[in-house]
């Protein structure tokens, strides 16, 4: 009835947990119980995000390498905690897995996750493992914030600067030359493959979250995983603001250009539409700026590059020349068969 | 592509949020940003835990009411929280849904994860929704326990006693009733009814938990998911002792018998190889079972059963009449297509 098997929950299970041992901050009782054990840390207030990737919804196996998925499966919820202005303790892993897969795919899937978790010092503490037709996979990240220091979304204030922290739509650009490699075959190898990287493996911006979030000049900020239209609209109805941008100021990583051309796309739509970018979208407080800019620079981090501020009203405003068009929520939405 | 569609991920998001409001003790923000934020709660140490049910693994939607797979999603997370003498505070739940799924299915199923999370004083303050081919339910709950307090797998220790705090293989002869009503006919349908109900229905011993957990009475402690076997053994493993316990000590439900007979299975094996009882297996301090009992009966809980004792040696040896085996890790495997 299970047809061929590759793997067992046990082993799986102690694989797990063998690679998560050592102490961690906080810590009291790690995988091995009815639950984990975690105390408080002085002076910090605790941060939790979960994420479920589905099998060809979030992923495609077919051109996505395990061990790449591994570090996204982490990489898109460190993002989070990222956005809060938080650092990473704990992670929880839940798996459905079809008999069927290889063992040898979910090693290499779980040495890109013990790749994150070392990169970023979070400790598996807890998840589950069961049989499921399709490859389904939560991810748990528990992390921490300074008392008070969290970032929330709902805090843009008129006036404001509106910042991101890397090229857009780069990820958008690499999922299509993923799906469609011959049709950009003409676009530089280097150009196609750093595109593609967007895509399989995108970095957490823990570094700049953190820096961002202690520096307190930041209003309101939040992660690009739905494309920018849809996540700076959250800022705006949730903070009761407008956001207005300038299409002009929207920076674009190498090759998007051409991308753009050959997949008979704008290039702003990538920009503003495409999802899975995990950079960082925030405002600046009035006056903070310099001083923020500065800081950046002083510890080796960004560029970040300012495309808009927030204004009286609602809604996500993009200029274009002298157009203007209200492009609030139209970001990217995870299909199934898309 | 996508076929009928009956629900929208922002719809039921905007449900999920709109049913989660209120304070509660330690939240700073729930629902609505890149991640919750929860403060510390004085001399009070955190617990976590997740689960991961799969349609067709976990659970059968064809018997199975929404309004109860609800409540059992919450229940199988609460009982972990219970193993450690914990309370709930907090919870995250992940949804996969074939775009199939009736609303309706949706909302009685949600309909009962309010009812466990208002029952319980506990808030939903996260989660993810996404379309997949399978119903998919991942559950994080997060409770606390005061400082030092939480009872652990590895603390049992020789001359301990042995208890269950219910009967055993109840929820086993349940689902071998849904699964085959017209076999178990013969059986008075308020018996069939209640055993159907432990497996539909289990109820989390979140106060006995507390209270064996603050009686400082209690050695080691886990919830019965797989069966007295193989989670008695986890005990013994981790604690490095055995376990004797005896057969006709084993409490159980009115009607168990005859199921067991009309299944042509040993009433034992249900009681000890049987999943999904969730109710706790303990070890109690040597000169400790008087005064837990007093606790017990005064506080009108209970009642528990003393089964057996934690001896030098390993494994988890079965005592009837006069045959002894070791029927450790003997218990229940959830199988797709089982």
């Amino acid at each position: 009835m299970m047809g061929e098997m590759h793997w067992s929950e046990l082993e799986l299970i102690r694989l797990f947990r063998d690679t998560a041992n050592g102490p961690s901050p906080g810590l009291v009782k790690g995988i091995g119980d009815d639950c984990a054990v975690f105390e408080n840390l002085d002076g910090r207030q605790w941060l939790t995000t979960t994420d479920l990737l589905v099998d060809q919804v979030h992923f495609d196996r077919s051109f996505h390498p395990p061990r790449l998925l591994g570090r996204k499966s982490m990489a898109v919820n460190f993002s989070d905690i990222a956005a809060m202005g938080g650092r990473v303790h704990f992670a929880l892993i839940s798996l459905a897995l079809p008999a069927s897969i290889e063992k040898e795919w979910i090693m290499q899937w779980y040495e890109g996750i013990g790749d994150m978790l070392a990169a970023w010092g979070c400790r598996l503490i807890g998840g589950d493992i069961a049989r499921g037709a399709l490859l389904t996979v939560n991810v748990v990240a528990i992390g921490s914030v300074a008392h008070g220091r969290a970032v929330m979304r709902d805090t843009a204030r008129i006036g404001e600067t509106i910042y991101v922290s890397g090229p857009l739509g780069s990820a958008a650009a690499g999922l299509e030359i993923c799906r469609n490699p011959d049709r950009f075959e003409t676009i530089d190898q280097r150009v196609r493959d750093s595109l593609r990287r967007h895509h399989l493996d995108p970095e957490p911006e823990l570094e700049l979250g953190s820096l961002l979030g202690d520096s307190g000049l930041v209003g309101a900020m939040q992660d690009l995983s739905d494309g920018l239209a849809t996540d700076l609209a959250h800022i705006a109805v949730q903070s009761g603001v407008g956001a207005e941008i300038d299409a002009q100021a929207l920076p674009a990583a190498e090759g998007l250009d051409e991308v753009a051309e050959l997949a008979g796309l704008p290039k702003v739509s990538l920009q503003v539409s495409g999802g899975e970018d995990y950079r960082l979208v925030f405002t600046v407080k009035e006056h903070g700026d310099e001083r923020l800019l500065s800081l950046i620079g002083e510890r080796g981090m960004g560029p970040v590059y300012r495309i808009g501020k927030i204004i009286a009203g609602s809604g996500v405003l993009l200029r274009k020349d002298s157009a203007c068009s209200d492009i609030s929520f139209q970001g990217y939405q995870h299909t199934a068969g898309r």
